[in-house]
């Protein structure tokens, strides 16, 4: 495919306008970093957008010409609006890519693909956290070491609130005590959904080498392939049968 | 555990009371005909509610002394309302046990707590299902033959828009050449959800020996234990950690 | 079913002759200590079997009479004859239930059935393991805390080299800044499969209340139930079609 | 990656030789025709080998500079030397990827692999298989339509002893009657295995268009990337913790 794959990074744009110390490690926000990263490499097309931009960022045009999408919400996530959210879901079941970050298992967009509110007990106090490689055969974790220490991170522990994962990627030690599923796949129709666990704002997390190399790896695997052409509804057998009516 | 498993079944009872040739077969409606089925035996407490009773049937009180929920919706889908929704979906992630009954996969409850419209492709001509076991080890088959016939049936057929099952414990064959993963297990929270592919209202299908055995045993699986108790939110550090503050 | 479990817990039996401190702690063999979780309740029938008996304590005979069957090794996992092994793998393919324990991960019968040498990183130091539970909705974990620590462990981390688990029941926290998947569930055939990390001979962890919870609740989900009838090889068609044949 | 995929094709070569009708579908043996599908493309690199070769065709050497090995046994499984089969299971848990065709599901290496004798129900009357997609975001599926018919094929039915495939992608009917879960994902250590349902002798299956389809995508799937480097065997502690010892 020589084609490049056309990312769409998504965030609320909020604490890093509200915050000093915040504005200093992103000063164009966390979304513009997260873009960088997708910048680097030649077979990414890369588009930043917030939640204040027309159509809270995400028009059906945009959407329409995204292949995968990452998600950072944070503090508003009921602003968000129901039929942006409508809108992301279906273009996932159509084949779109998502990434979802961080806090943004408590999202709309993660409880209307998923189900679930994502609850999780969480701690800040900068302690370490350890990311661990479980599914060493996956093609978001190639080039990974078998493990990986953030030195400072907003602790996410279980239980976590969500579906088991159908591929689980990585599983996060915490210092203080707790464990997190961080890294886990799942399907949709055509689309597949990555939620990775690290990256609160407070800390340069999304500047780190082995951050970055998954979230490359993870939009190479959520970007959609050829697809399969599907049709639903009402259809005549394919074989022949009689007919029973009970009527 | 002595005590007795509370079922509530739960359906629009529409077309039993529109067509004569339905309620020939289901003439108390399809919701007393399933609640019979747990009538049948001791350890069961069954109520049968519908949609036009007093918040659409499904009270916050009976939801809360329902250990497990049958859904049957099929033509209305759009009325249920959803608040009611928020309410299953909350009590399943409690620990409710939730069974999706043939048309439900298009409800609003499935795609609530699955994240998916359930479409399907679909044929009503009374063809031949036939229900093959494909995992023998679990709580829902025990009992069965490796297949059982349904004579007549409406083939709900793939692709099937659903989550992949975490535990897939049926594919059904259909004489017109399509294929149906319709026993499927899926876990929220504290919850266990089965959809159960069998079940339109123009054929006999609920009195069916085979039939009745699986929603016993799928009853008895999605039945709550004694729980485990979990918090969310803020907590403080189980271990001894030091604190670093980017402020 | 009224009837009784019949558990068999089979282990080399050899440290606890060796070693003091062992032998101060499981006095009669870590197979007794284990025997006597089941002795506690009167829905259990227990024996307790040894690498040192005739057919290494598992004759057909045993094999045929256990429901589930405890699999405590170490040391000598090369000793076990294959043709025991076998037997064992037939015996779950049929319908047995297998625990497999702790070092159990490296054992011919672990390998013969999961297809791996269950490799691991390790450690002993007698750190602290916390266990959390990840399914709160499965049967195993019914009754405990959302986690439970073992003042002193040994230290079994990722990457551990197992299946990954077609139901993950708990993820272990080891202070010195490992992370394991210590609850795994796995179905072959009729047969119900489970890894369960914690256990080492040094450490009283086998008198655990939550250990023992954990125990007797994998055993009352791995005992087989009613059975499917199956029958493999050669068949006729169940549905007329016309024969094409390429001689 | 600009480097070639390195494809070798294994098969027993056996029946090729002894049936005329089978001859004259498949005259340079069914792994020439297997392999013949990859020569179509210049991202492959491949190789056919068979039983009656030294060391059985698969040399350490050879496997070693093996990326995807495909397996193709019918008549002589038991032939298949077990020293063999370790080296193939050893390759596939550092990264080799594994396609297992047709009635390699009885073979020693699907038995040593996946902890199972992979019985089946079967027919050979000729019957129509079709083949429906069911996870249409999976690479395998990537530029077919929803489903495919194979005009005549040896029927392989449920029950199927095999593990529940980690990603489910086919679904075969049978005109007969039967289902089939004909499209199975496993992971493995570093390796990715996959097994594929078509493919009897007597018919000319691999030269159909849309197994071809399967056949290369399977192969991209299953290629081992860059790889994550791991470590397994006793380890210090990563954390300071301190020493607790029983003696």
């Amino acid at each position: 495919m020589a084609e490049k794959i056309r990312v769409t990074v998504w965030s609320e744009y909020i604490l890093e306008k509200e915050y000093e110390h915040i504005a200093a490690i992103y000063p164009s926000g966390i979304h513009e970093a997260i873009a960088d990263i997708y910048r680097e490499e030649a077979e990414f097309e890369v588009r930043a957008v917030t939640l204040q931009m027309p159509e809270q960022g995400l028009s059906q045009e945009i959407l329409s010409q995204t292949d995968v999408l990452l998600w950072y919400g944070h503090m508003v996530h009921e602003q968000v609006e129901d039929e942006i959210v409508e809108r992301i879901k279906k273009r996932v079941w159509e084949g779109m890519g998502l990434l979802l970050l961080h806090s943004s298992a408590q999202s709309k967009v993660f409880d209307r693909i998923l189900g679930t509110t994502g609850e999780v007990r969480w701690r800040e106090i900068g302690e370490k956290e350890r990311v661990w490689v479980i599914d060493r055969s996956h093609p978001i974790v190639q080039g990974l070491p078998m493990y990986f220490d953030i030195p400072h991170s907003e602790m996410y522990g279980e239980p976590f609130e969500i579906p088991a994962p159908e591929e689980l990627i990585f599983i996060s030690w915490f210092a203080g005590g707790d464990v997190l599923r961080s890294g886990c796949c799942y399907h949709r129709g055509a689309g597949k959904v990555f939620y990775f666990g690290p990256g609160h704002e407070e800390y340069p997390i999304y500047y780190q080498k082995e951050i970055r190399q998954v979230m490359k790896n993870a939009v190479r695997w959520a970007a959609p392939g050829r697809g399969v052409q599907v049709s639903f509804g009402k259809t005549d057998a394919l074989e022949e049968v009689e007919i029973f009516s009970p009527r």
